[in-house]
C-alpha cells in the first residue's frame, strides 16, 4: 500500500476548481478518475490547497495511497497518459504512509499576476487580471508590510466560509514586475523550486505600461479567497483610492465588508507547497 | 476617406486563421464585422500575413479605408470595444491612401516556440510545440545558416499551393532559448518593436530540460507553411535524424516530399511586419 506525494500543474481555465463538485470537471476528479483505472478501485486524492474555479497551479501538491505496488515514476507516467493536457503531474515520490498533503503543509506560496496595461494582452487574458491605469507599487508594498506576520484575517475571508480559526501567518508578501527580475515566465515555470517570494531583491516603483506585476504571498495557510481579497485591497491602494491606514483598520475590524473587492480567479496561481523534511521520508 | 494601418495581436486558438472562410470565425472577419458597425458599410481589411488556423500574432499589420473621417485612436478604441478578447488592436495610425498592408510589406518576422521538455507545460500547450528529447541547437543553427539569403524555397511550400514565384529572401534565422536572453515572454510581448531576430547575441548549445527554444525568422516574404516546414526540418536535424547536407539537398531539389514534416500551427507567431518609411506618410 504505497503512499505517494505528487506535484501537479494545471491551467484552471474551464475547471470547477480543485475539489470534486456535483457538476463540471474538477482537478481532483480528473486525477481520481485516472487513478481508478490504474489501481482498479476508488482512490481518494488529498490536495494541499483547494483552489477555486479558474485558479491555476504550478506546484499544487497532492497525496494518495494505492493498493498496487508501483514506483513513483510509473505512477506519474500512467496518470499523465490519462489526464487532459491542461493537467500534468510534474513530480512524484513515495512518502511515509502518514503523509497528508493538506494537513502536513507548512508553507504555501501563491502568485497573483496583474497586467497593468492600457490595452489587455491577448495571451494573458486567462492568466492575469487586467488593470488599466497607473498603480503605485511602493504604496502597495508599504501596505503589504502591515499584513505580514500572524494576524486574524477574518476581514479577508469569503463571506459565509466557516473555519475553526481565522488566524494565519503571512511570512512574506513581495510585489515586483517580471521586468525587475530574470525570472522565467509562468509559461515555463514548471518546477516550483524555492519559492521566489523568500528571496531578496530591490524592485522598481514606476511600472511602464504593459508590465506584469506579480504579488507573491507566502504563508502557513490561507482562508477561502484570502489571497484574492488581499490583492483586491492592495490594488485599491495602488490606485490611490485607499491608503495603508485604511488597510490597518480593515485588518483590525475583521469585517469582510470593509475590505477591497475579490480579485478575479484567473490571475491566481498556487506556486509551491512545502513540508518538513521528516514528513517526506518513506523509510519507516 | 482616411486609410488606416493597424497592428493586431491575437491568440489564434479556435480561429480558422486570418482569412475569412465559409465556416468558422476568422480574424479578418471579426475585424471586418467590427468595422462594418463603425463605418455603416462593408469594409475590406487587408492583412500583411494570411496566418493559418491556430497561428498567433503579436504584430500582424492590416490596412483599410473608412468612409467616415475618424482619428486613429478613436478607431482603435471602437474596434477593440467590439472584438473578442482574443483579438486586440494594439496600435493604429492614418497612412497614405496608397498604403496596402500586404503588398507594401518589406520585412516580416515570425517566431516559432518549441518547448523542449520531458513533460509538457500546461500553460504552453497552445503556444509552443512540445518536443521531448534532446535537441542539438548548434546543429540546428549551422543548418539554418544554409537557408539564409535569396533562394527558391519550393521544397518548403505546402503542396498544392500556387504562387507566381517560390523565390524568397531570408535575412536571418536565430535560434535561442528564453533563458539566453532577458527577453520578455510572449505573454507580455505586446509591442513588436525592433524584431529581435536582427539583434546580436551568443546563445548556448546545451539546453536544460524544460527550455523554451525560439526559432525567429526574418524575411521579405514567406510561402504557405514555409516557416512551419523550415522548423519541422530543423527539428529533424536537432534530433540527429538528418544533417545540414540533407537540408542543402532538399533546398536544391525543390521537392516538398523530401523536406521535414510541417511543425504544428500553435507554436507559430507572426511577430512584426515592416514597411519603408515613405509608405507610411499620411501627408500627400
Amino acid at each position: 500500500m504505497p503512499t505517494f506525494k505528487i506535484t501537479v500543474a494545471y491551467d484552471g481555465t474551464g475547471f470547477v476548481g480543485w475539489q470534486r463538485q456535483a457538476k463540471g470537471t474538477s482537478i481532483q476528479g480528473a486525477i481520481e478518475d485516472a487513478l481508478r483505472v490504474l489501481d482498479g478501485r476508488d482512490v481518494t486524492v488529498h490536495g494541499a490547497g483547494r483552489t477555486d474555479a479558474g485558479v491555476h497551479a504550478v506546484g499544487q501538491v497532492a497525496s494518495f495511497t494505492l493498493a498496487r505496488g508501483m514506483d513513483a515514476g510509473a505512477v506519474m507516467r500512467a496518470v499523465n497518459a490519462r489526464l487532459p493536457l491542461a493537467i500534468r503531474v510534474v513530480d512524484a515520490e513515495t512518502v511515509d504512509p502518514a503523509f497528508h498533503a493538506r494537513y502536513g503543509a507548512r508553507l504555501k506560496t501563491y502568485r497573483y499576476q496583474i497586467l497593468n496595461a492600457s490595452i489587455p494582452d491577448v495571451f494573458a487574458r486567462a492568466y492575469a487580471w487586467h488593470v488599466p491605469g497607473a498603480l503605485d507599487c511602493d504604496a502597495m508594498r508599504g501596505a503589504a508590510r502591515l499584513l505580514e506576520g500572524r494576524h486574524d484575517f477574518a476581514a479577508f475571508q469569503a463571506s459565509g466560509a466557516a473555519t475553526k480559526t481565522t488566524e494565519r501567518e503571512i511570512f512574506r508578501i513581495k510585489i515586483f514586475t517580471t521586468e525587475d527580475t530574470a525570472e522565467k515566465p509562468i509559461l515555463c515555470a514548471r518546477s516550483p523550486g524555492v519559492p521566489r517570494v523568500l528571496r531578496g531583491g530591490e524592485f522598481r516603483t514606476r511600472v511602464p505600461d504593459g508590465s506584469l506585476i506579480v504579488i507573491a504571498v507566502a504563508g502557513d495557510g490561507f482562508l477561502r479567497h484570502m489571497v484574492r481579497i488581499l490583492v483586491g485591497s492592495l490594488v485599491e491602494i495602488g490606485r490611490g483610492r485607499r491608503d495603508a491606514a485604511w488597510l490597518a483598520d480593515v485588518l483590525a475590524a475583521g469585517d469582510r465588508r470593509r475590505a477591497g473587492p475579490t480579485a478575479p480567479a484567473h490571475g491566481l496561481f498556487l506556486q509551491a507547497v512545502e513540508y518538513p523534511p521528516r514528513m517526506l521520508a518513506d523509510e519507516p
